[in-house]
């Protein structure tokens, strides 16, 4: 184990970053965190997001139930490259550790696409399970966007979605490989579902402007293919 | 569902193919699998791999507790590129997708590192499963090569027994960016702990000869980073 005085400062969710000079309490789980697991005393730094892209240094006023702390400045990180996840349903339970992949590589959003050939079930206890994922996943990464998770929504109402602005890129074994593309702004990547899109679906997506993109020689699972492609725009 | 006459044939594990025109009776498992998951008929068509590269066509001969099947033509392929990665231990349970994801991109050897901040607890049962997951991720992505999975092993013995023609690749957030490297052979990537290595291991690696190579802007896990490398090179 690596002392308290050698670590690095902890990093916390903050929704609501105030100017500096602010002073706030924490929620329940950072409190405890601070107070309970890294024995934090007034005086310590720790570093906190809002998950929209502010970093701020805090500083421990109290600590208690709820921990109270002093921004001492803030700076905001305006990402110039974005990341969007469209993910058809992969077989078994492999969506959890893609959720906290594509948090820790900094996607923006995750859509659950439903498909013609796999569709997601719903449930309110694995939406907050994923949320709680994405959060562990952004502290870990200690990065400064806290991924969005969607509802999940058929293909056609999620490309009437899109931004217009958007570069569109669909997984497909046939397509060419392609080099990292390192261009700013919005890049959406949708990948089917473990059986596959249908033609139809296909098609639809090339309508829209989505160009192919082959991630890998062999022939991957789905889940594996929206962890590939987010890799591949990670490196751009 | 797909009906059986649209999918594609079986792909399945015959460690010990013969010749053309050779009969052999299926393992168990793959037995199972032939007569009871996808209920083959005599005269139904397989394909099977003895996982070290040879693929063989396959015509079901007699169904029973064991399967008879004839190899009707055999076919080697001899990997042009070939990857080893040896992992030093993530946090909490990650390894077992590890090592599915590792299987399913090609991986030819995987080496669980013991490292100076992480070391792998031993333990049979976790290697069977290891072995199982690695088999079952060989035959969804249809591959010819089964990862072999290589008990705990320090470092410096790691180091020792790397053949001499390996390029030798080490995963660093500080190194620089490289793009795919489809050069032939074998190469061996190197990811250290969650703690990450220390400067004496970093050293020891140098001097062997791993050149540094960063994976993605943002810090990422120890699993991640293994299997960020794995996709490097499955997309040289």
């Amino acid at each position: 184990m690596r002392s308290r005085a050698e670590s690095a400062p902890s990093f916390l969710y903050v929704p609501e970053l105030g100017e500096p000079g602010a002073r706030l309490e924490l929620t329940d789980s950072e409190s405890h965190y601070l107070a309970r697991v890294v024995r934090a005393r007034p005086g310590d730094r720790a570093t906190g997001t809002d998950g929209r892209g502010t970093v701020a240094a805090l500083r421990v006023i109290a600590i208690g139930s709820r921990v109270q702390v002093e921004i001492e400045h803030a700076e905001r990180h305006e990402p110039k490259r974005r990341a969007w996840v469209w993910s058809g349903a992969p077989e078994g339970s492999r969506a959890d550790w893609l959720v906290e992949k594509l948090a820790e590589l900094g996607v923006e959003r995750w859509l659950p696409l439903q498909c013609e050939r796999g569709s997601w079930s719903k449930g309110a206890a694995r939406q907050e399970r994923w949320d709680r994922l994405a959060l562990a996943a952004m502290r870990q990464s200690r990065g400064s966007t806290l991924m969005t998770i969607e509802p999940p929504l058929p293909l056609t109402e999620a490309i009437v979605q899109a931004p217009a602005e958007a570069a569109r890129w669909l997984a497909s074994p046939k397509a060419p490989r392609r080099a990292p593309d390192g261009s700013p702004g919005l890049m959406i990547g949708a990948i089917g579902p473990a059986e596959g899109f249908t033609p139809s679906e296909g098609g639809a997506l090339e309508a829209a402007g989505f160009q192919g993109i082959s991630l890998a020689e062999r022939r991957l699972r789905s889940e594996t293919a929206s962890l590939a492609w987010a890799l591949w725009w990670a490196n751009g």
